[in-house]
């Protein structure tokens, strides 16, 4: 792609910004597994089909507090002719009796505790009289009553739980419970943020000379983490050719996703589409999409590289449109939208141009979704008043008011605002 | 509340659920605040109102790549008599043009660079033709345009962020630009976790004689994180009422909430409630809730104390409805549900008796929904095959198949569901 003669012109074409996702993501497939306990398990993709090392649980148990029993010597009990049986021990969970049940004796036992030999039955304790050493049953319970079966929950060698799964709080005590303590998961992407602009001081400094504060970092940090990437950080990137390329080599080496903040437009100091391009392979630069339209998608060494506009608005939206599903690809998770959607009225209309596709910040106010007017793209603070976006497509020009429309929240929990 | 007469008869009385949690949470306020710096402060609750130090941006800058002029100045200009300034220098991101412009003169600039002193307005690349030392003007610019003007984002002063938000990437994003580097948000609860019961190994020991594994706790783990909650745990609690007593009173000193699994029952050796009532006070002993219901709750030396019953299913539904609000509410979280709601119809009805609180596992299947048939609560497999859950409340006996519920959904991505 020939960048000289766009240089302080602007692009000279636009891709359309699904078209150019489907180039970046169609030569991604998900990193390879590595183990972890399961105490870091919860959220991580499983990356192979796991099957149960044993039966769960892997002996009979009582279900019930009781008096374990064989459940044919019940038959005919009732509060009127109660049958009585031998109290002959106890088992607790842990703690089993250590003798089998002859027949007519019972043993006290607790929910949980192995069922004695011999008994097939547990009495609950309301249906029963403990008086000394005898117990009395007042109504038959047909065998294998109140009683948890060896394998109830899960038998030895059948699938507990697939490849591809995200994995739940409830997943990891099903493994804890089959006997497993280290799964095979797929490996988190390394995702190495490089920030550019001469302008940028680093979190913390003190502002002077006209310069103004990196705040991509922490945002991206943020975002990387959410979709299960690890972000590695470096030092601010000057606006000098030769250091971004040293740099950008470097990020490719060490990590699997390069991410480039700023410099990746058309002007005069805008060295990383060059680069990419000079390294490896620049796929797609300038989208059909606002804000964000100077956003650029490569490959150098197999690694996918994401240009983000500097602009921290553009660069939200540049990430969550790209880098997000490239991140959550890789890490074998799904590329869906990390937002709640609701259905709502439009209280004003939404202009758009046909081709482009529009992220439009919008509040939800007395049930009606209402877009935050604003001149620039560049006013972060639109993205803090916002409760979520609309999405318009390329093939649309906009919708009416009254129209109902797909809004994303960007808070999880949703009901506060669906109150307002 | 008398315990030794229910012992082995079950619960004389059950709470209903509701209730019993609200019993709870009244007494429960956000804990007070610390500082953090914003690479940790994303999903955060902030603990009060932040104003901007400055102005945002804090210097007028170039919205676009091009040229900067007094607007006036171009008025008149066409593309067949364009207005010609001399070129006398440029103005980059962080290195400003140094001298300010006399009438007649422009600088190049670039998008983000400082506006010279004298200069109002911005020349779009594509409106102005560059010759050697002079720039052609093609179309009349309004005074402004392409500006991005100080305090445009965020004025000296103005609310950044209120009080209770819960921190999103692009609101660190705010806050950074703002000069902002540490703030200030509740602090996260302290949870110990006390996991009771003689039968229990720790994760990864080699079962044996009738023993399993303690599968609660990497489950509660991974909940109380996932609630904004900091977990303490520690070695497994025997059966013994002196060392459960021991260690709760430790667990009430190093911690703002207690979670203790295991023991919770009106079973002999179930000491959890008698030790809560002996310690301080056991507000809820036995709910309407299945599965669930010997839970209990109360309050030592301030402290909130949890009784989860030890079985894996009882111990997330009783989790999720008792613990994780109480724990929310004192990370300054919401306590609605972290969970995705959806309305689809039964396949199959529920039943469910009057005044109890069921928590029925179901499956989504054909965009209707499937109660998971279950002999007992103690089937943790039904967690992990479940899409979700549906509530049925205690003034209602069930729903009719065919009827429209809604389904609590366990994962965060629900579309794969809905397609199925």
């Amino acid at each position: 792609m020939a960048l000289d003669d766009v240089r302080m012109r602007g692009f000279r074409r636009r891709w359309d910004a699904h078209q150019a996702r489907q180039q970046l993501l169609e030569r991604i497939t998900a990193l390879g597994a590595e183990e972890v306990s399961l105490w870091e398990a919860v959220g991580r993709i499983l990356a192979e089909d796991v099957a149960s090392p044993m039966d769960v649980p892997y002996f009979d148990r009582a279900a019930m507090d009781g008096y374990a029993v064989r459940g044919e010597e019940t038959f005919g009990a009732s509060s009127y002719s109660p049958v009585s049986f031998r109290l002959v021990g106890e088992s607790l969970p842990g703690r089993p009796c250590p003798r089998a049940l002859a027949p007519g004796e019972t043993v006290r036992i607790m929910t949980g505790a192995p069922l004695p030999e011999g008994a097939d039955t547990v009495v609950r304790a309301e249906l029963a009289l403990e008086q000394g050493t005898v117990v009395q049953v007042l109504e038959a319970v047909p065998p294998g009553k109140s009683v948890s079966r060896r394998g109830e929950d899960v038998q030895a060698g059948n699938l507990l739980l697939s490849r591809g799964r995200r994995l739940r709080p409830q997943d990891v005590a099903i493994l804890a419970a089959a006997g497993l303590s280290r799964i095979p998961v797929i490996r988190q992407p390394r995702v190495a943020v490089l920030i550019t602009g001469d302008e940028l001081m680093p979190l913390g400094a003190h502002l002077s000379n006209f310069r103004i504060i990196d705040s991509n970092s922490v945002m991206l940090d943020a975002l990387i983490r959410r979709d299960g990437g690890l972000p590695m950080h470096g030092d601010l990137v000057p606006d000098q050719r030769e250091t971004l390329r040293q740099r950008l080599k470097e990020a490719c080496e060490a990590a699997e996703v390069v991410l480039i903040s700023g410099g990746s437009s058309v002007g005069r100091e805008d060295y990383a589409p060059l680069l990419v391009a000079e390294l490896g392979e620049l796929l797609v630069h300038g989208v059909a999409m606002r804000p964000s339209s100077p956003t650029g998608l490569g490959w150098i060494a197999g690694r996918p590289v994401i240009l983000l506009p500097g602009n921290p608005v553009s660069c939200l939206c540049a990430y969550d449109f790209f880098a997000r599903p490239a991140i959550c690809r890789l890490a074998g998770r799904s590329t869906a939208w990390p937002y709640r959607q609701v259905c709502l009225p439009l209280a004003a209309k939404i202009s758009s141009e046909l081709g482009r596709l529009d992220y439009v910040r919008v509040r939800i106010r007395n049930h009606q979704v209402e877009p935050i007017a604003t001149s620039g793209a560049s006013i972060l603070s639109t993205t803090t008043q916002a409760d979520g976006f609309v999405l318009v497509p390329p093939e649309s020009e906009g919708y009416a008011a009254g129209q109902t429309v797909p809004v994303y929240l960007y808070d999880e929990e949703e009901s506060h605002i669906l109150e307002q």
